[in-house]
């Protein structure tokens, strides 16, 4: 799969890249991923990328013709499953978008900044507005190294142990239950007694219990769906 | 603000601190970000920070001991108003908190990895558990980024002007109207005539019906609260 991020501080995203699970699928070949300076689609002289809003107000707005630029050179090259921006009123991200977008083969990552990209864009060539949240950050960076992460590490060959990214939280309808590794007494608190017994069927039980306790507790939004 | 992290991958953590406003903020001295190496506080000779799960299953889990050592050596330097453990099943972070935790002097983040940290880590220090959203990572880094800076942008003086963070979307109740800046025609893709008028009640007017229309479309549960 691969991944073409456009932005104005590639730089920023430097060292989310070059480690632990998103290095390994790189190196595996299994991901691509490609970070494009959009000052490089820049037409004028000052390599400037925005300009101030069309009736007024503070901040600046990131102006369509690098964008389109870049867009349009990758898509030269390409086709595209889908051109993403990463904005604070997209659709909620999700597990259940992450898997889907896993199973793409080219995708586009558009990152904002300043008060916002020209509604243009937006209109014309974004195929899928995504927000990791409800908050607001300093630009689509964080939130594109976030979505690539969260789509990465569910394709196939990625994880050393498969079957690590299908227990995860949110893969199933409950997250999961308290986890303890050794020593089994620290300091005086002590690792549940259910955990050494060795009894698998046990075991099973009570991490079943504990995670519908803990969901019933702190999401119970996931029980009601 | 001081934040204090705690992570295994503490270069994954260097160019996102390292651009923009994070780094602005930190060269104005309004915000310290000091990321820890979880294995210096290993007490054994191979450095190791986990340990297979008792119970059994796949996946390692993060020993207490190095944890419990990193936070113990900083909580005898200052005074932490939260420590938070970043995890999938905490809060949903939102901008509420990102305002409530703007407002705090030194915050300490946990970075968890593989399938999770012992569960006494969480009972015994952790003061607060936040959830960047509904989906699975690789591990804590990517949400403490997201975070802090969320949260940085907020201090007063961080931003170049101050009235940008308070009029962005989720300040308010609305979802922010769309932006365009120059050309007016693009290709014959038109900016809204209000906009070029300089007529500044119609343009204000036009704004708000705009950030009615987005939020009802996108997110009428931001109406319905």
């Amino acid at each position: 799969m691969r991944f073409d991020i456009i932005s104005v501080l590639p730089d920023l995203l430097g060292s989310p890249f070059a480690h632990s699970i998103l290095l390994r699928a790189q190196k595996k070949g299994i991901a691509e991923i490609v970070v494009h300076n959009l000052r490089d689609y820049a037409s004028n002289k000052q390599k400037s990328v925005d300009d101030y809003p069309y009736g007024g107000g503070s901040g600046m707005v990131m102006s369509i013709e690098p964008f389109a630029r870049c867009i349009e050179t990758l898509k030269a090259e390409r086709v595209y499953d889908e051109v993403i921006f990463m904005s604070p009123d997209g659709e909620t991200f999700n597990q259940t978008i992450a898997n889907e977008l896993s199973g793409k083969a080219n995708v586009m990552i558009l990152c904002g900044h300043y008060k916002g990209i020209d509604q243009r864009i937006r209109d014309l060539f974004v195929t899928r507005e995504i927000s990791i949240g409800d908050y607001v950050l300093s630009g689509g960076e964080l939130p594109a190294a976030v979505l690539v992460d969260a789509i990465v590490r569910l394709i196939p060959g990625v994880l050393n142990d498969e079957t690590s990214a299908l227990s995860d939280s949110f893969q199933g309808e409950l997250l999961d239950a308290p986890v303890y590794t050794r020593p089994a007494d620290w300091r005086g608190h002590k690792v549940p007694e259910v955990l050494l017994s060795g009894h698998e069927a046990k075991i099973n039980e009570w991490r079943h219990e504990q995670a519908l306790v803990r969901t019933q507790q702190r999401r119970p939004d996931l029980l009601a769906d």
